[in-house]
Parts: C-alpha cells; structure tokens; sequence
C-alpha cells in the first residue's frame, strides 16, 4: 500500500521544504471521525470547554515564534501578518470561551404551563444542543485564522462539538504545529486529544463530508471547490448543514460628492485595502464604481499614485499566481479596458499590484465583460467609470451576493442631506452581509454583532464564520415538554444552577 | 391551450364536488412570484405586517363556517377538529403579529467603536432582513394550520415575505377561500393583494422551488415528495434554504416501573393519540416501546380495549386510504408479528384503526422487519415488546430522526429515582426535537419555545415550523459598519425609535 506525501512548499522559491505528512487514506478519515465521534460527550459540561479553548489560546500564543515562522514559511504572508493573525486567532478562542460561558448562544426559551389556554399549553422548555462531529475545510489565505486553530474550529468546540479539520495543502506544516497544540491543550483540560484532529488531501476532504457521522461542515475557499462540497453534503442520504464562504467581489461605491471631497483619500485608501496581504483577503474590494469625470479622475490619479509604492509580492502557491496572471491578462485584453498600472508578473514568483479601468456602460454590454464580475484573487481590482446613478445600480443590479458592500459619502451624504446615499444603502443591503461607510471591506473584526455571510456565493447559508452568533451553526433546538425537573438538563432546571439568560413566558409557577 | 382543471373531491365517497381552479402552467407561476417579489417592499414596516396579520385573523375568524363547511367536505376531518385548527390558526397569526411588534426576531446586537483595542474596532449594527419571495407547499394533513393560512405562510409574511403557497391537491377549494381572505386582508391593510397567492398542481410545485426570485421555502409532507424538493431547492445554480417537514415515527417508551404502575391509562392513553386525526399526525406515535411480562400484557390489553370502541374514519384521500391497507397488510404478513386488533379497511371508503406486535429481537434482525421502522400514515402504530433496556436503547439505536419522543416513566422515576429514564432522556435527545414525558406527542403548542423539527428525516434543516422561533428561517443578518444614524435602517438608529430589544456591547458613546 503506498501513501501520498504531504510537502510544505516555500511559495517564495517554489521548493519543498519538507515532508510533514502524508494524505489520510479512506481507514484514516474513518478511524479520525469515529474518534471524534467517541469524544464528543467529554464535551459537554460547558466549564470544560471554556477551559479548553483558553488553554488552546495560551499555548498558541506560548509558540507564537514557531508558528509565525514555519507559516511565513509556507505562505509568504511575513512575519507582522502572522504576529496580528495570531492575536487575531486566539483572541477569538478566548471570545468563544467567554460566550460558552455566558450561554445566551443557548437560546433558552421556557414556557410555564398554562391551564387557562385553551387548549391547555404544557410547560416547554427548549435550549440548544450540539451537532456531534463537524467537518473544517481550512482557507488558503488565513493559515491561522480561518485555519486549524481558526473561527470554524472554535465555534464548533465551543457548541461542544469535535472537529476533523481537512488541512489546506498551502500550510500542511502550520496545520500540523497548531493541531498538536490544540490536542496537548485538550488533554491539559482533560478531554481525549481526538476532539480536534486534522487530515490532508484532497480525497480524504471528500471522505469527510460524506461520512455518516459527520453532521456539519465548515468551509472557506473557493467556487469551484465549495459547490463540490456543498453538493456532496446536500445528496447524502442524510444530508448535512455545509455553512461554505465562496467568493465574494466586495463592490465599493464612490459618490460624485465623495469623488468631489475626497478624491485622494479614497484613491489612495483604496490601495491599500487592494493590496493588503497581496490581495489575498476574501473581503478585497474587487470591483470600484466611480463616477466618470475629473473628480474620478483624480481618484484614479491617486490609485495610481498609491500603487506605484507597493513591492511585488509572493502569492500564496504557484497555482493561485498562475491564475492571477493569467485572470488578469484575460480582463486586461477585453477591448474597452484600460490598465492605468498593469498588474501581472514580477520575476519568477513575485507578482506586481495594479488595476483595471471600464466604463459602465461597456460593463453592460455582458457577454465577455462578464468576468470582470468574477472575483481574481491577488492585489487587482476593477474600477468603473459610471456616467449617472441609473449606470451605478444597473451595475450593482448584476452582482451576485457577496460578503461587504462599501460606499464613500461626502460629510454631507453621511448626515442624511439628499442625494444618492439611502438609495445606495438599500441596493446594496440586497447584495451583501456587511455594509461599509467610509471605511475598507478588509479587517474584519472579530466582535457580538459581526457578520461575515451574505447571499450565494457569498457563502452557501444565512449563517457567519466570524464573530458570537458563528457557534449557532452548530447546534439545534430541542424543546423539553412537561419533562420533571430531576430529569432535565442542569441548563433548563428551574433552579437554574448554570445562572444562565432565559427568556420566559407565562404564569409563574405556583 | 389546455388547462388540467384541479377537482375538490369528497374521501368520504370518492366524488368529485366541483372543479375549483386550473394547475397553473409555468406562465402563471412566473407571473405569481413576480408579482410577489414585486410587492415585498411594501411589507417592509412591521406595523403593517403586524395589522395585516391581525386583520387575516380576524377575516378568517368571521368566515369560520364557511371554512370549516369546506375543509370538512374535502378532508372528513370533521367540524370540531377543523373549529379547533381554525382557532389554532388565527391564533398563530395573531402570536406572530406580536412577535413582529415585540422585535426579539431581529436579534438586534450593537457593537460600540472601541478605539482601546488592538486593533481598534468600528461600529458595527446588526440585525436581520427578510429574504424575499417565500414558497410554502401545503399539507394534506392540516388544511388550515399547515396550508394556505398556516405556520409557514404566517412565519414568512411576519418576517417580511411575500409568499407563493403550493395548495395541497386534497383541499383546493378551501386553499382557495382561505387565500382570498388573505389577500383581502392584504388589500383592507393598505398592501397589494399579491403578498400572498396560491398556485395548484405538482408541475407548479417544481416550477417554484426552481424560480430564480423564490429565496427559500417551507414544506411539510412526505419524505419522497419532500426530499424531491429539497434536492432541486439544493441543486439551484443560487441554492436556497429548504425548510421540509419529512415524516417521524415518534417512538414511545414505557419504563417497567411504568408499566407496573399506570398500564391501563397508558394503553388507553395511546389508543386516542394513535387515532386521533384518524391518525394522520406527523406526530403520531408510531412506535412504542413496551416491556415484556404481565405488567407491558396489562398495556396491550388496555390498547386493545381502547381502540375497540374507536369508530371507522376515512382518510384524506383514497390514494392515502391504499397506502394504509397496503402498508399495515405487508406489516402485519411478517412472520412473528401479531395484530391484536387489525388495522385496515372497513367498507369502500373508510380504514379501521388497529396495532402490531413484534419482539424486540425480531425487530433487531433487521431485514424485512426494517419496514416497521417506516412512518404508516393513518390509524396504526406498532408495539414492540423489549426484554430489558438494552434492547430499547438498541432499538432507539436503528431510529432516524423524529419531531417527538416520548418518555412514559413511573412517579419516583419522574423525582430522579435510580433507574432507565436519565439514559433515555439521552437517548432520546439525541433523536428528536422533542421530548415529552409521561403526556402524549399529538398536540403541539403554538408557544414561544415550542420546537416542531428534528434531525432527517423529520426535518430537512435545524429549524421548527411551529412557535416562536419560526420566523427565524426566513431572514438573513447584515452588519452595518460605520454607517452613520441618518443612514440606518430605523431599527438600528441610536435614538431606537421603534423601541426593539437590543444587545449592546462595547464603551457608552460620547
């Protein structure tokens, strides 16, 4: 029997660095689900998770120097990146914790019987309860953070469900760092260390969504690859939830009166945002509407200018670098569009920032210009030179869902003066899961009322992969009727010993 | 042209009463979703949703003998149980006008900028929009509750959604009425009459959850009929939520110190819930789980006695009144099961009520017996005799997922005493959405913490069609990031005009 080697690769050379693994076969990702599986009532009381997921977090942090290194060394992303992302990872460890332990992600209902009804009600008391075992497809572009350690991994745990993360082959040794870490973790707080575990390879991803014990999944990348995913969770013979975060264009929309006030700021913000991680964020702003005329045209100026400054980067693997230049000769040859910086390759692994211009009305002509409404990953976007507002929201009327909408405002716009702002905020709440004012699609702060979703592809559910409400994707409801008190779950007893938020209804009780 | 004219059909003879309306061709369809996407943004105040809801109750109510003259023709479910589900429904509608004015739906969370933390975090508002064009397919079982005027078509409108319904084939006329009340009440409550229509016709059905502007839908029916949906809502080039309602055995255990106990109120006690509805509830206890020797003999007898004096009654439908014959024929044909009383026909048009018994043992072989673990629609369920626990908990163990589970336990059981019912309730958890104890699962309360779903095949998502949690699958979140007060929806201003509940987070603003 042979295996399938898993090597870590320096996107900055192309050379393997090593070999850390090899790919699950059919008997590993069986024998790691069932694990799974077998550890999932150690998870229950919600005091051992909250521990848990802050041991994890302190010895993340303890080994922060190895994992910044060995994941600068497998995706390029550089050392003060990697330094915030972990921050970023554990501190969202800690956050779960925290929920776990104030509880009002249990959503409890209670409802005190009530003979005067008619028909009588029963007493119904109703919380939430975990999945069982969930599948993690890990990101290319967060080795950390939406990764093996990332926000799927510990809204799960935190839920009380245990996880098999399928590594992503751009960081098979990060994955493998962090996985260990979090299993030395689980046995520190006294659960079996399977509660967490990792597999490689592409075949053993598709093992995992189809195996009858998996309940859930969680997945961010790409189109292709999630509507794979999805497709197999959805024909199982019992199909499961796949909460999948696919791909997202990030349209920003510039304001006349915005262009008017602020023509360098905007242009010179947004080449930062573009650029930020070689525009490898899923929230990069991907398609700019701005207004034709000098206003716009000294916002372009300024995009041009902010450009100019930026070193080539490294991409995360070959195959995305191959794809960015090609994507972006593809949109550039498209007759109408104009690169005002070219982006493209940079010697043999590097590629270089730029962007591209259109008018609208060219835009809606379809056909080819379609793919300029296609997401290309890496630090290229398209601006849209648009004659009226009619122009804009035809544009915006032919995007698909996504993750942000921007728009840019003039300091009058933003205190309600009339003018093309609320019509803005409408067309664009239609099309995304998290509306920016005069701010940047990327930074995605881990905080209660984010919501990092939007409609198809967006992502594949209603549901977010990063802030408190991400750990309802892992649980569902179950109501307890007329159930005595000695038999309930300690979350619904009347004493309510856990001191948890309820929400009660009817008379009280004699 | 021609048309395929849809007949109301009397069960209790087989005729046809009158032809009600025409399936409406693919033209139609498309024309009823536009019409309906078209006026959702008139539903967007919640005053107005809440006073439309109100006012549908109220016309339904005043049209009460009419509506229950024609359900009753076209189900033979008789005046006093459709009276009962008539009020069952306005009050839904009316639970859910004040759920709108309530505002918890919205899960309204406020993150206040805090420029402390690293890195700081803006502002974000978030709360939830309703998706657009519901599709809603009837059932047989329930012609008001769960069909034109019921749960699924109240939920969505109160979240906000225009909704298409999909009569059932076995009650058009009253689909017909109930829908014309409804968009009366649209119209008298300042809105168009399209936020609510009916189409008929399978084709129709297919044609909906296919139609690119319907955003998600609600079923309740068969698992085949069902899971047909499901996998076309998930096979949409955009797929959207499909919230079905599949089929559930809803298994009974009785403890031995039960049984010892209450034996001939338990036995009665099921005979009604078996033979309620001629027992053609989704939450119809289907299988029970009772103990061998004298004390579990004193059940059967009583079960026996119970179901002898219960009169013939007609199915909803003759296709429904074979499936019976045929399936409580093929049940009771298998070597070792018994029928002390059984099921079956009884004239031309209507079935008896009757039950099975089988070994726990022989159910355990597996094989042909797998069929007694299928949901029979009608007047039957199957009792399965156990030796000791392990053998219930191995039953339980071959169980898909069900709405209910039922606990019939002993009184110093019900105090926490030593013995099976703390398994159970675990074991039991683990299966269905609901869990009762020594009541019966037929009747399930409209109440805020009521839970009508369940793990597949009971429910195609982690959802409830009944109570306060409803309206929940029929909104998406969107975060609002630094979006300035005069640009909000009124919702989330900071002033809270509407006067929602809110969760906030974060320092007091300056």
């Amino acid at each position: 029997m042979t295996t399938t080697p898993v090597w870590s690769v320096d996107p900055r050379t192309g050379k393997q660095r090593e070999q850390v693994a090899a790919e699950a076969t059919h008997r590993e990702v069986d024998l790691a689900v069932r694990a799974a599986h077998a550890a999932r009532t150690a998870l229950a009381p919600a005091a051992v998770r909250a521990a848990f997921l802050r041991t994890a977090a302190d010895l993340l942090d303890g080994a922060a120097a190895r994992i910044v290194e060995s994941a600068d060394a497998e995706t390029a992303l550089g050392p003060g990146r990697l330094t915030g992302e972990l921050a970023r990872t554990t501190g969202q460890l800690r956050a779960f914790a925290g929920a776990v332990e104030e509880g009002a992600y249990l959503d409890i209902r209670i409802d005190r019987a009530d003979p005067s009804l008619s028909p009588p009600r029963p007493e119904l008391r109703r919380y939430k309860v975990p999945l069982g075992v969930v599948a993690v497809y890990a990101a290319s572009n967060f080795p950390l953070a939406f990764s093996v350690p990332g926000g799927d991994t510990a809204s799960a745990l935190a839920a009380g469900c245990p996880v098999v993360v399928k590594a992503h082959p751009d960081h098979p040794a990060t994955s493998e760092l962090c996985a260990a870490l979090l299993r030395r973790a689980a046995e520190e707080s006294g659960l079996p260390a399977d509660v967490v575990s990792v597999v490689h390879g592409f075949d053993a991803g598709l093992e995992l969504i189809r195996h009858p014990l998996v309940t859930a999944a969680g997945f961010t990348g790409s189109i292709r690859g999630g509507r794979a995913l999805f497709d197999a969770a959805a024909a199982r013979p019992v199909p499961i939830p796949f909460h999948g975060e696919l791909g997202s264009l990030n349209p920003v929309v510039v304001t006349p009166a915005a262009a008017a006030e602020r023509a360098e700021e905007i242009g010179s913000g947004l080449a930062g945002s573009v650029t930020l991680g070689v525009g490898q964020f899923c929230v990069k702003p991907g398609l700019v509407l701005v207004p034709a005329g000098p206003d716009g045209d000294g916002l372009v100026t300024a995009l041009v200018k902010g450009l100019a400054d930026v070193e080539p980067g490294v991409l995360l693997d070959h195959r995305m670098r191959d794809a960015y230049v090609a994507g972006t000769r593809e949109r550039a040859a498209l007759p109408g569009v104009s690169t005002p910086v070219a982006p493209g390759a940079q010697g043999e692994h590097s590629v270089g920032a730029g962007f591209l211009t259109v008018e609208a009305a060219r835009l809606l002509e379809g056909g080819p210009y379609e793919v300029l409404l296609e997401e290309c990953f890496g630090p290229v976007t398209v601006v849209v030179r648009y004659a009226d507002q009619g122009e804009a929201a035809a544009v915006l009327g032919r995007l698909g869902g996504n993750l942000s909408a921007t728009l840019q405002l003039s300091a009058a716009e933003t205190e309600g003066a009339p003018g093309p702002a609320a019509e803005l905020i409408g067309l664009v709440t239609a099309l995304a899961g998290r509306i920016v004012v005069n701010g940047w699609p990327t930074g995605v702060a881990v905080a209660p009322a984010q919501h990092h979703g939007g409609p198809y592809p967006a992502a594949t559910s209603h549901s977010t992969s990063v802030g408190g409400t991400a750990i309802e994707r892992w649980l569902r409801p179950v109501a307890y009727q007329s159930v005595p008190d000695a038999l309930l779950p300690p979350e619904l007893r009347e004493a309510n010993p856990l001191g948890l938020p309820r929400r009660v209804t009817g008379p009280a009780s004699g």
